[in-house]
């Protein structure tokens, strides 16, 4: 027992709370009895539309989802729950309502050129960091094909740290980018920084890849949203799972899902790598959302030497395919150098995770 | 002594050298001799714009420095010390050259209305996260000025992690802002969120803030810097203070100098706080650059109960001032309820770090 | 409206909770009504004692507070609650209890020689990392002392990431600090590594540091409280708050309230200096304890230049103290030269801290 | 060009430097001639040792290589590549030296009973947290035996974050160990929390676990390596890889080379998962050190769900082994209840990681 004295006068302190962001509990899902007739879903609808309220329908099998997205205020489920052909109403607690697999159980197929990516297929997206020369994309372009990659990569925009470094090519580079796919049949990833850009990008390119300093930046997301583009959104370096979820909200807010997201290494105290790949993303967001997902090996370590390793981790832990950094002369690249693999190196690296995806029950 | 057999064909393993980013080793600052003539300081800056380099001139009493700033390619300084009056030239090591401090000695003054942010007066800026209402605005400027605020802070566009959360008033926004303004004579600070968005701000706006999530949004840093507006330049939750002034550099870089810098805060393992102030920050910019910088107590803990020790700190740490959130009725807050001070609080606040400026020399 | 095709038998996927852990809700604080007895108090205590549960007794002007511990079974609050003279019950939610400011509303002083840590006089302790020889500890200690710092640091036992490095001189450098000690009058702080090493270092030490890489050594912990001595217990570079308030939880536990916290700056990306001094923990610690806390600069920065300015932050902030190295040939330290003060810088700092604490109503 | 006037007279800011930790280089290696002769080996070796520095050599098949280990000076290599059979000297700028690649170039193998850790057969450690009763041990020891573990994994003392929480068995903890031991014939892993619970420990165990929160407690290190047991170091959760090695480092430093690195998780801003396994310090570990590395996905996770996924990626990355948490019924397991696997889920995960590991040229 131990004893103190003092004086009591100055009251109790009031408990700290933890800071918690609350969740908006503006969305839910009905449910349909799986005897539910088309005439009562429709009449389903047509209440939830009358109130003002987003819709979005999942026609199973068994039954039938209606996924219902609101606004700030709460909404009241009960005066659906009495609809006929209603089995039960759902709150969607998590912020993430169009992203989130409550909403869609099912994983979603985003179409890449022939491939199915989130489908049994891993897809492998490889080029160089930069699109630099016309010799240069064809070059890669031809060597990754060959190698089993299913689209091209290449930045035409650069996002860069300094406004003196290479910004790169810019419309010249997406051109390229097209000749390339002229030549190869090869999909095209390309980036776009800003909203003007989007438009631009999206008449050249097949997939428009949102980089990780651009995950929250909404108008970027919105245009890219309506451009009905594949979109490609990469994680911030800093970023929570959540924060991408939400990110991917934006986009599919514009009535797009196709959405492919991408863990590309996170910022941490450690320094022999230049970011670190968090693996425990891909089973994150399996568990989370219906949307694919891939990994970025050669941002997740910053060293070429770690990008097969790292590959054929991502492709066991579920992920739905890889981004890879190749460069015909790494040594000479303007960006990104020391984490691009060369062509014969990206080669044995597709022999490795197609032995891996088979091993998980997948192919490559 | 231990010993150990093994077959030694597979030679010795290269050394693994830790990630480093090269700096662009592509500026320097040439110190002309203190007897220099105007006709010598004019041909040196004639010979260096034939280079197809950039010039940022400083004229000391004592002497005049040149900063010279070029692309990639690396400057053949001794071009340069050969020419009549040059004492010597100097490489910039670091990626930041227009907003370092080897550049440019002096601390760099802008101006807030009557007050030089930088100077010796600590510049207090405050007002509610977003604007909600005609009366809130109002209420909150008059509440700000009488406590002794130097600026009104609002959002009339805010960025949220949802796309289901209060976007902001938008226009209607601005447009109180510019009423509050009227009313109290207090200088507006608003954030701009997209490069189209920057001609609108510019036009109700005193200072265009650029946001934590907007800090490497090159594009909106290029317009920022165009629109010859004085900018808040927000540290990213994610950046280091090497990236914060890179992203000024961005902003220099199209001619505009008037950028104040702010710390709010980074992301860490810890959760009692939103952020971790990262007051270090403080003494590191203002010895790596000479351009302001303030602090956000309200972003960097995310408690209204913390937000008068770290704004105490931050003075006392040497910051130009602090941005900070101040509600009437937090509790009906439509975002950062929880980081808001009622002005009661404020102008208390506003009391105590015109102790500790004292305290250091400087005035609030 | 969008509509997707999918079988739903593979059900609704069970949703993720974020992870949580749980506090052990087995504490209570007993608050007695303003006229209870002593009579009732024992009766009170004899009631708890006899469940086998620990009392720790606070006794204010106006009532007293009886701090209820248990094991990890829940307590029944009601059958205490009926006793006579107890006004009510409030059980302790967070997980640290005898370190909270719920079981002791008032700031716990901790003596240090003719000081009281914790209370209005800032407690400046100085001097080197490491005791390296006699003259340096001697002319460390009489530079600190003339200074104005209130005891002396340096380390005879040290922690060194290699095992190659110079690990401190040992007893002989134990021998050095009780000879300064005796020379300057300072009380002497000096670090215990391991539980064996405890009743050495009390023989010779008023204070016994328990450093950062120690904090969640548990066996050194225990036996640090049963030593009696007054602890400086150090935050891990990697621990949360709540950690670091649960290792003095285990010191308490062990009958030793003397327990001085000391926040030492914490690891993130950020790369210009050696850690990020956490200047948020110093309100929040002085929110959910009673005990004193302090801040270490030194390697809160990790460079000289910074520590000026953090300490000035750090007492602004409502620190109740600094522990600073200091060494008279910083160039030629045996470790950590790089952030250690010359004496003179030191004696500068003293005076400006001075300042700070004045304007926030204490002295130095 | 942009012109400011401002008086010269403060100087140039002296440029502010990176912080940069030094390696001591006071250690290398010898290379010796292919037809060096034992005679001349032994010279050197002599040579070595008489200069008062440490010695570990490698027979390879072609050749030898000496490696040397001085103190924190450095060493005059000069004076040894005159010496007859010596082809050249290398210094090992890294810190770690018995612990780096540069040293011992192959792949050093750990026993473990009859298997051995870092060789091609993948070690699977598996068990409760904590061993909490007779029976719950030897269900899952007989369970993971089943299943295919290596070996049994168990805590019989606990490091807990609170001092209320269950600590733990203790020596009767380590008896049941030694029955489940004597059972299943599987060889024990269990942890020692300080230096005097060693030889405890070490009279029950077959491996002795560090534990993340002691990676750093050097006594436990020191008294570890003496102990000549096989060691399992776990990494700190906030610590660098090259931390982990200086730590193995430690232990090596005894003589003690039987060391198997773990990685387990490091601690960082996102909040789905108790950690963030650093699947990157797989292919880093093994590219700068000769010992074997096995990862943790319980801890590493927090979450049972994601264990199969991160230790599918873990032997994909090139980990030699998994450590993995094992209950027969976690909703009443003591500790870590939530990243517990079922044993039915284990020996799922078993099966899974064995066609991985085949993938990759392994087996399980």
């Amino acid at each position: 027992m131990s004893i103190s004295t003092l004086p009591l006068n100055s009251g109790l302190t009031a408990p700290l709370k933890p800071v918690v962001r609350t969740c908006e509990e503006s969305s839910m899902i009905i449910v349909m009895r799986h005897d539910a007739t088309s005439k009562q879903i429709a009449d389903v609808v047509a209440k939830v539309e009358s109130k003002g309220l987003r819709v979005h329908i999942s026609r199973g099998e068994e039954r039938t989802i209606i996924g219902v997205i609101g606004d700030d205020r709460p909404i009241d489920r009960t005066q659906f729950e009495v609809l006929d052909g209603v089995e039960k109403t759902v709150p969607i607690l998590r912020p993430f309502k169009l992203a989130s697999r409550e909403m869609h159980p099912l994983d979603t197929l985003v179409p890449l050129d022939g491939l199915k990516v989130g489908g049994p297929q891993i897809a492998v997206i490889a080029g160089p960091c930069s699109v630099e020369s016309r010799e240069q994309i064809l070059e890669t372009a031809f060597a990754v094909k060959e190698a089993g990659a299913a689209a091209l990569r290449g930045g035409a925009f650069k996002p860069r740290t300094s406004p003196y470094s290479f910004q790169g090519l810019g419309e010249k580079g997406l051109e390229l980018l097209a000749e390339a796919r002229e030549a190869t049949g090869l999909p095209v990833v390309t980036e776009a920084m800003s909203p003007e850009q989007v438009p631009l990008v999206a008449r050249y390119a097949d997939v428009i890849q949102i980089g990780a300093r651009s995950m929250q930046n909404y108008a970027l997301l919105n245009t890219a949203g309506e451009s009905g583009r594949t979109i490609l959104l990469k994680r911030g370096m800093m970023s929570t799972i959540e924060e991408l979820l939400m990110s991917a909200e934006y986009i599919m807010a514009q009535g797009n899902s196709r959405v492919i997201l991408c863990e590309r290494g996170i910022r941490t105290f450690e320094r022999y790598t230049r970011n670190t790949t968090d693996i425990n993303a891909i089973p994150v967001i399996k568990q989370l959302s219906h949307l694919p997902v891939i990994l970025d090996p050669s941002h997740g370590t910053g060293k070429w030497e770690y990008v097969a390793a790292v590959s054929r981790a991502a492709i066991a832990a579920g992920a739905d395919g890889l981004i890879v950094e190749v460069h015909p002369h790494p040594e000479e690249a303007l960006s990104d150098g020391a984490q691009s693999l060369r062509p014969e190196k990206f080669a044995q690296l597709v022999k490795e995770i197609g032995r891996v995806a088979e091993a998980v029950g997948r192919d490559c």
